[in-house]
């Protein structure tokens, strides 16, 4: 069946169905650059939630799937195109009103992580989530995946900002969960139910945020360490005792591309680097960085460097955050997103490395590390069929393994349409079972972005 | 229809089935003291996961209806029983494991807060939430009615702390969602789903907690109002500005109702009490508890007391936590649970005095006040009937005046059985409607705690 996207046309704006090969084109893959993306009807990007309804009623009218495109920065192939598709993108929903008297914003999909961090800080307010791609990712693909990020060790996942939603469901109906109260229990808890549902349910099409006050300036830890091991036992040594604001992981792979890019002066001997920080006031703080410092030496870190100038603390968590468009340019990337209860941390880092050399595949590993959540990144020569094909065979094993040490197979970026076939090996048959049947009660005829999870 | 209960012994341990009246009678109501509560068929308390399983099988096969309880608590009748119904009481189910490790406790769902919290405690490690209740509520109930209580202003409320879950379904299958991995995006976020859905969507028989490491010592504030009015604008002064570890709210019918049960010298004559506490390490507490004594005093507050002694700030915590077994003491009551985004908390609690007024009831008024969340208590005498329909319309006007306000007519509570009249009127027919289909989608007989909510 192949509807004419005319008719979707006639109840929106001018303009705003656009079916230009070239620029349908530049939709179809996701930053997971799925090779076998689809090519969509047409491209839909709507400023109001009323063309968001209109588009959905459509698509239901004439069976005709819809993904939902945030920024396209999923790297589990979350906004990938399927043909015959609609692809509604939200990159013109770009609103905002930020509250200081309830510190809340209310915020349209599209607009940028980093835009909502200004917009709360304009206010002097502070919107903690903080994915590395922050810069170039939408609220709402951070909403539909429950984005993690670097502060969230100590400060936690969209889903505790998210304090209510409009989602327009499958039917085209648009309804209003939550809201500007800082607690709710009426009802089902249906907006941690959209939170992470990966464009299932509904779209998304406002997000009520809660805001903090102003995070107090940070110090920075960073420890250089000999190898991936003692690196993972040093972040168990700091968690088991505080709550640091951040502890991040590099391997020696990512130092080296990080130091390529960035030329910053890493040490490129190192074979890993922790940046830690402490956002505790006064002689807390100061007492936190001493543990930190303590437990990174008796871990075997070769150098320690401590410093509250937050120029220079910044420049290190930049560094990695720039890991992976760094390790990128090293190669094609599958990009692993495991993570596994914290004592597991130096098993799983332990067996990517014996997964590499199984497979005479690179594996550079950054890593959430105080959470658990790494992200292995295999790098490949997609045009050498065998190092792909070995590629793909790590890909699996590093999440069998996860799931093996009592993990997950996806920490922060979603299910997506990459991993799917690893999910019911996590999860159990019961669970797909049940997830399956919520899909079913929301959306029936399964046009809400087919392909991802199920 | 009438199943017989013995055949559901058959496949329980000898003994587990109960009938005796007198025993029944006792699990027929909750703290909501419903005087229309049901009588069960039979008490169940299970031991095992396996013989919750059994009891729900049972139920599936008879069609017969299924309540759960915990510790009975609940204010909103969410564990009433209903006629002809399978009472199912965890109050047996009391394991429990701390992993200092992961910093995550198992529990069992019949453990009381209390208890978890001391099993934390024991490995130096801690369980924030903490229900004004938490001495007599059971970790399962909490985690249903997703309870917040006196720290969840700044330490957020159940929902933040449970990693995972095992629930059995209404079918008798025993699932497990999350782990004790701390962050996890693998399928659709299922644990968010089960913490706050009040029994309807199945029954919660493990959950993985996630503690944190000790609380520092808190300083307590603790400021005496003239009126309720200025005492609630001081509560706006704090949360402009910071994130206090507690902010409670008593007037003076609480007030005298606590010294009437402690006799620990609260001032009589006062309008309102505010006690807030700050555990902000070092200079930035004496800088929060300086704020705090300035925004009490420049609001109104006749007499402000300050101390960093742990046993003077708890003797003032309990006071708070004492308040509704307090009021209790004065009459029946009706227990609300409204709350409303924070700049609109003096007019609910101005509107509440008027609703007071105008129907001639006493209305005392406590409230976690830094969440916005408060709690009219409507005392009546129920031999009165004409006080009594007073008490009744009062309790809905105050729902109104709620909704009214863009907030919620419970905060922690629970909607239960006494409030799913208003629930419509808050979230609207399309959220109902969404909410039956998702109840539809995992218990399609309607036999997990049927009445309540929907
Ligand atoms: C260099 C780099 C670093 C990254 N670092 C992190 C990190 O630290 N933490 C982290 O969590 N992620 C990270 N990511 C992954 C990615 O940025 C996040 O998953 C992000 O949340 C996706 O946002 P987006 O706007 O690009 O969404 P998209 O890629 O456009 O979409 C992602 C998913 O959300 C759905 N979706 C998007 N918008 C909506 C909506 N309005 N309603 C319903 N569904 C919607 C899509 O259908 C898709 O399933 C990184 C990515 C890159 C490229
Ligand atoms: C004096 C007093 C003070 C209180 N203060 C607070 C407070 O500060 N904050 C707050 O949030 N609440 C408070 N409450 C209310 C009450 O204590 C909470 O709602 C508590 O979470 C209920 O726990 P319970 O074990 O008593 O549950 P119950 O009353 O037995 O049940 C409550 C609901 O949960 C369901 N349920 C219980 N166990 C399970 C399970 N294992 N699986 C599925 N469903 C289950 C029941 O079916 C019912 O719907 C207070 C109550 C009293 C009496």
């Amino acid at each position: 069946m192949s509807a004419d996207p005319s008719s979707l046309a006639d109840s929106l704006p001018d303009g705003m169905v656009v079916t230009d090969a070239d620029i349908l084109a530049g939709y179809r893959q996701d930053r997971a650059a799925d090779p076998t993306a689809g090519t969509p009807l047409a491209l839909v990007r709507p400023t109001t939630t009323e063309q968001v309804q209109n588009t959905v009623r459509w698509c239901a009218a004439n069976g005709v799937p819809i993904i939902t495109r945030g920024a396209g920065t999923s790297l589990s192939g979350g906004s990938t195109a399927v043909d015959g598709a609609i692809m509604l993108s939200t990159e013109k929903m770009r609103d905002i009103a930020v509250d200081p008297a309830t510190r809340t914003a209310v915020v349209q999909p599209g607009l940028f992580n980093a835009e909502v961090k200004a917009a709360a800080s304009a206010h002097g307010l502070w919107y903690p989530p903080d994915p590395s791609s922050f810069e170039i990712c939408s609220i709402g693909g951070n909403v539909a995946t429950n984005a993690g990020g670097l502060c969230c060790v100590k400060y936690g996942v969209t889903t505790d900002y998210v304090l209510g939603l409009e989602v327009v469901l499958a039917d085209g109906r648009a309804v209003r969960v939550g809201g500007k109260q800082l607690k709710d229990s009426a009802g089902l808890p249906l907006t941690k139910l959209f939170v992470g549902s990966e464009g299932l349910l509904g779209i998304i099409t406002e997000v009520t945020l809660r805001l903090l006050p102003p995070q107090g300036p940070a110090s920075t830890v960073v420890g250089v360490f000999g190898s991936v091991h003692e690196a993972s036992r040093a972040v168990l040594a700091v968690t088991a005792e505080i709550r640091p604001a951040m502890l991040e992981f590099m391997d020696s792979v990512a130092i080296n591309a990080v130091e390529d890019l960035m030329r910053m002066g890493l040490d490129r001997e190192a074979g890993a680097l922790l940046v830690a920080q402490s956002d505790a006031p006064g002689a807390a703080g100061a007492a936190e960085v001493e543990f930190i410092q303590k437990a990174f030496e008796s871990n075997g870190a070769g150098e320690v460097f401590a410093t509250d100038d937050p120029t220079e603390g910044e420049a290190f968590t930049a560094a990695r955050r720039a890991a992976i468009p760094a390790v990128e340019k090293l190669g094609s990337l599958l990009l692993e997103d495991v993570g596994v209860p914290l004592p597991s941390l130096p098993a799983l880092i332990d067996g990517v490395a014996e997964i590499a050399a199984g497979n005479r595949v690179m594996i550079s590993v950054i890593a959430h590390a105080g959470d658990g959540n790494t992200h292995p990144l295999i790098v490949f020569d997609p045009a050498d069929p065998d190092e792909a094909e070995h590629a793909q065979v790590a890909f699996g094993q590093i999440m069998d393994l996860a799931i093996e040490l009592g993990g997950t197979i996806t920490g922060e970026h979603g299910v997506g349409r990459l991993k799917k076939g690893w999910l019911p090996d996590q999860v159990g048959s019961d669970v797909m079972e049940l997830t399956a049947r919520i899909k079913q009660a929301l959306d029936p005829d399964g046009l809400l972005n087919p392909g991802v999870l199920l």
